[in-house]
């Protein structure tokens, strides 16, 4: 039977199930990537593993997120991951040495490869036909151990590219017409796969941007056929040795199809606040612009910095609007330099900096008041850039650099009254530099990993006991988020790898006596209405509470992430089986169940509680994988104990 | 009588006073010089005072400091400061253009002009033989209005310069030598002006490292003559046109003499954490680094970032040795890239900063823990760098240069072994960018001013009413710092702009009740014991108070700045004649003093105080026109009022 790239990537790979959409499968992974946001936790729950090396064919840690040092703890823990690099047998790409789904194309990324990395833009690798997925830091750790990652059978939809771009027109636009089209939850449990003759017209930088941004359509990945293109990338980094073609089987077939006539695109822009926000440029045009910001893990490659260089060259940003150029990668920056592009942009009164994430998750570059911002980055949610009700358009580098110059939203192709539109040719050999890249070394093995005083152990879980006995600490009602259980911001971020010292904050706005009250009951539990652990996947809020002694959650209903997670860390997520029961329950009850191991193992979904003398039932609806979690006290547990 | 380089500047300048070392005189002040970090209290201070536009010869706003945007303060700042500067005619150096200092040699600094500045490197002046002083922002302010600047007539103290650096010494180890002989005290109230052959070896951009670093003497200001380097370095601007040549006369003297033999220099280094704990780098030479930062206020200058240039060209930083380089302005790295330095640097693993102070006040580049810094900076105060108990390190660019490369404190004459010391010619006619400063423009006097939420108007504070009741608020003991009556921190600091807001935070440590309570009484007091206001100079610290209703300040003594805070903004700064009198006040007394106003105009140093019932003495000592401020309510008062 004909495949499709996706198909032939996952049949490559799959260990368990069958490749129906929806059915759970688990497929092995060849590179794993994290970055120091997610990745010290990821890291130290790999070192709870007890594993002498990674088992990925290559694991790699960059650091981009948390480059802003305003005290010890971001440079501790850059310094912890470059040692645990080196003991563990991972490479470290430097602080400063660029964004990690950049880097990792230029140095590492394969055609027809699996990658899950720690950040959920990891699907960028989509440009060198890499099947790319995001995913959280357990699962990474996991994966770097040498497991399969499971997850449930996507759908493939196909997008066929016809035609080619018109001037002033790139990649961005085409993702944006993609996200006009399908907004930011259309394409949820699928893998969009591009074909069709217009792909030859596309860089695999340009495919980058487009994989990049699929995650804000809400797929599991995206992927391109790897060819020419790829090939004649892959020799530009000196890499042509680890070309293979990739292409769909002549009459292989799609779950759904789409059709996107290239040479009918027109610049496009994200509105505030929400990257599935799409209108023309041309309907916005005008509006004046506070800042503009080029760079990022989307539009991170060298055309399209050569191409904003070309553009604002001779000429000079407006007096009142910032100018930023947040390079992709140290390297590109390179071959900027290479080209004689770094003196124009400057004296266009760019500010270049280093490489890194920066403004695109808060790291500095917040906008003033009503200011408007427009950024070639990939997201846009609301207070994302740090400024409450901000005002963050997203765009193409020439949309950017139009509006750079004039001040306003602006029509890049408006400025071809003045000028050609630069054709960039990529070059046929690119300054290499791998130099800011710490290559793991078989020698290392006894390098003494260094944590400073806010890197604590990954902490000693135990397992579920023959019986439960569990006091309510907080009832709480509906629609608690993960924000509500496990705050962020400035004062907890910092502590992420510091579970003792995170914890103290669980549930600091609703009740900031909860974890000295756990920490006085022993074995506590929480008692919850609907929707409880909506919003972000962050697994702390799972570990902190349990790091508490809470071992039960019984609520009316759970988030699907915040679930998994509560799995993840041995704390059972039971529901009601009445929802009335809930009314029943206060703060200081004390609910048991007996034979608690036993009634999970043998697989039972109802569960009694017995409470102040009487008794309810609770659900559990949990996998086969996830009640072996449940008793091991946590997947890390169970998974060390797999390992031997 | 001949003059000496400071007098002659002095002479021309002077307002009023006798030039007699330690006699109070004022002098006229050229140019102004804010940044944005003290810019925003002295822009709202200038703008309390009714003027329709500056009357200095040049005022100039830089935005160096604040860079770091987490929210919408920082963005805020810098659109008030640049919409005032348009309003009022002051020069607007935008964000990223480089630090105040260097941007101020390449396209304002003139010979033999006086220049205020309110921050403590404005002496880098020094470099184009400009008397420049630093000063707090109300000071800065009143100059902006035209006012002459008061201050006690400095000693001078000679320093002659004889002979020639060798390779792989430079300007920072002559100032870092100066710091060995005199330490962070020895040069109070002192301008040191060098003379001797000597000077002529040295670039304007060379002094300028030892003008800016001569605060770290204590001195009020340094100075150097104006010769045949001076109009290179103004032609090599396109400035040719306004050297002039400033000499000691034949035979002048000085108050006191040093003399240092450049040939006789060896690299030196201060260690933590004092500018003024100078050894030799062969003394502390083997020590592992893990950063090394080049460039900042100090080090600024071209031929030091080319020197760094070439020494790494080819190698690469050591793999646990962050390297940065922090511009001193977006200019200097223009003169690098146009001399092909920016990819050489890249390739050795250096990160590239926007211009700006970044690291140096603590502004990201925070160090890890237990981790060794070397930094080309000015300064390395204890906790500075933004970590508690760095360890931070000050050196000459080839120093650093040289620690990069080889991951540990290194003498740089050891980098001799392997290659030439490379001299640097001064280009004769630099890459000049005034592209990033927005000059002001006669039209703009109704543009408006734009204020972000968190910017509030100088209050209005009422003149000293005839007769004073007010209600003791607090009492402390002794040695409270500025610390103590007005924190800052983060959580603080951003509120500079808005007096009602940090005004919250008056002893919030000691008594966070205070601003409520002082609010009730409407009139306060503080009853305070020894050396009360110690430690930093910021204005707040008598501002915030007086905003809040202290009137009267009773102390057994007064820091000296702090007290001339208390007069600048009208609150009576008295003294116990008896201090025994502290221990018979309670907070929640009532002083009373009749015909308050009436006995400060008549230059009454002993003023009775009623107190429950009683009378004690407290003593007034201040200058008559400290007198002419606490009647009209504060300086701003008076200064408005005689401007008409």
């Amino acid at each position: 039977m004909p495949s499709n790239v996706t198909r032939k990537v996952l049949e490559n790979h799959l260990v368990e199930g069958r490749l129906l959409p929806g059915e759970e499968i688990a497929v092995r992974i060849d590179h794993t990537l994290l970055q120091d946001a997610t990745g010290t936790m990821a890291m130290l729950e790999f070192e709870a593993l007890g594993l002498e090396k990674v088992r990925t064919q290559l694991a790699a840690q960059y650091v981009d997120h948390n480059l802003l040092q305003t005290d010890f703890k971001n440079a501790d823990d850059h310094r912890y991951l470059q040692t645990a690099c080196a003991r563990y047998g991972i490479h470290f790409s430097r602080p400063g040495n660029g964004i990690s789904h950049q880097v990792h194309l230029e140095n590492f990324g394969r055609p027809g490869l699996t990658m899950l990395g720690a950040d959920s833009h990891t699907p960028a690798a989509a440009g060198l036909s890499m099947l790319a997925m995001g995913a959280g830091g357990l699962d990474v750790a996991l994966a770097m151990a040498g497991r399969a990652y499971y997850l449930p059978c996507p759908e493939v939809l196909g997008v066929k590219l016809v035609g080619k771009l018109p001037d002033w027109v790139s990649a961005k636009d085409i993702i944006l017409e993609m996200l006009r089209r399908y907004d930011v939850k259309g394409c949820l449990g699928k893998v969009v796969e591009y074909y069709g003759p217009g792909v030859a017209t596309l860089s695999v930088e340009d495919r980058a941007v487009i994989g990049n941004m699929g995650t804000e359509l809400g797929a599991t990945s995206s992927i391109f056929p790897s060819d020419d293109q790829t090939r004649a990338y892959l020799q530009s980094q000196a890499r042509g040795d680890v070309w293979v073609e990739l292409q769909a089987d002549p009459g292989s077939t799609y779950d759904a199809y789409d059709e996107i006539d290239l040479s009918t695109l027109e610049p496009l822009i994200a509105c505030p606040s929400s990257p599935g926000k799409v209108v023309t440029v041309r309907e916005v045009a005008g509006i004046p612009v506070d800042q503009v910001i080029v760079g990022s893990s989307a539009n991170s490659g060298l055309k399209d910095l050569l191409r904003v260089v070309r553009i604002v060259d001779g000429r000079h940003s407006a007096a009142h609007t910032d100018f930023h150029i947040n390079p992709g990668s140290r390297q590109v920056l390179e071959n900027v330099a290479e080209a004689d592009g770094i003196l124009p942009l400057m004296l266009a009164g760019a500010k270049i900096h280093q490489s890194g994430c920066l403004g695109c998750i808060g790291m500095g570059q917040a906008p003033g008041t009503g200011q408007v911002s427009l950024r070639t980055f990939p997201r846009n949610f609301p207070g994302r850039s740090g400024t409450r009700d901000d005002q963050v358009y997203l765009c193409s580098p020439e949309t950017a650099a139009a509006a750079a110059l004039h001040g306003r939203i602006t029509d890049p192709r408006d400025l071809g009254l003045d000028m050609p539109y630069p054709r960039i040719e990529e070059p046929k050999q690119r300054v290499v530099d791998r130099s800011s890249i710490v290559y793991p070394n078989a020698e290392d093995t006894a390098a003494e990993v260094l944590r400073g005083p806010n890197i604590k152990p990954f902490p000693q879980l135990d397992a579920l006991p023959e019986n439960l006995r569990v006091t309510v600490a907080i009832k709480v009602g509906d629609n608690i988020s993960t924000d509500g259980i496990m705050p962020a911001g400035n004062q907890v971020l910092p502590l992420r790898s510091n579970i003792e010292a995170i914890s103290a904050y669980v549930f600091y706005q609703l009740d900031p006596d909860f974890p000295a009250r756990c920490r006085e009951l022993g074995a506590a539990a929480v008692v919850a209405g609907d929707n409880y652990g909506q919003g972000s996947s962050r697994e702390h809020a799972a570990l902190a509470p349990r790091y508490l002694g809470v071992r039960l959650k019984l609520a009316k209903s759970f988030a699907r992430i915040h679930k998994a997670n509560l799995c993840n860390f041995g704390i059972l997520p039971l529901t009601f089986k009445n929802p009335a029961d809930y009314d029943r329950l206060t703060e200081g009850a004390v609910l048991e169940i007996d034979g608690v191991r036993q009634r999970i193992e043998r697989g039972d979904t109802e569960i009694p509680v017995r409470v102040n003398g009487t008794e309810l039932l609770a659900v559990l609806s949990v996998s086969e994988r996830q009640r072996a979690c449940l008793l091991a006290g946590g997947t890390l547990n169970l998974v060390r104990k797999e390992l031997g």
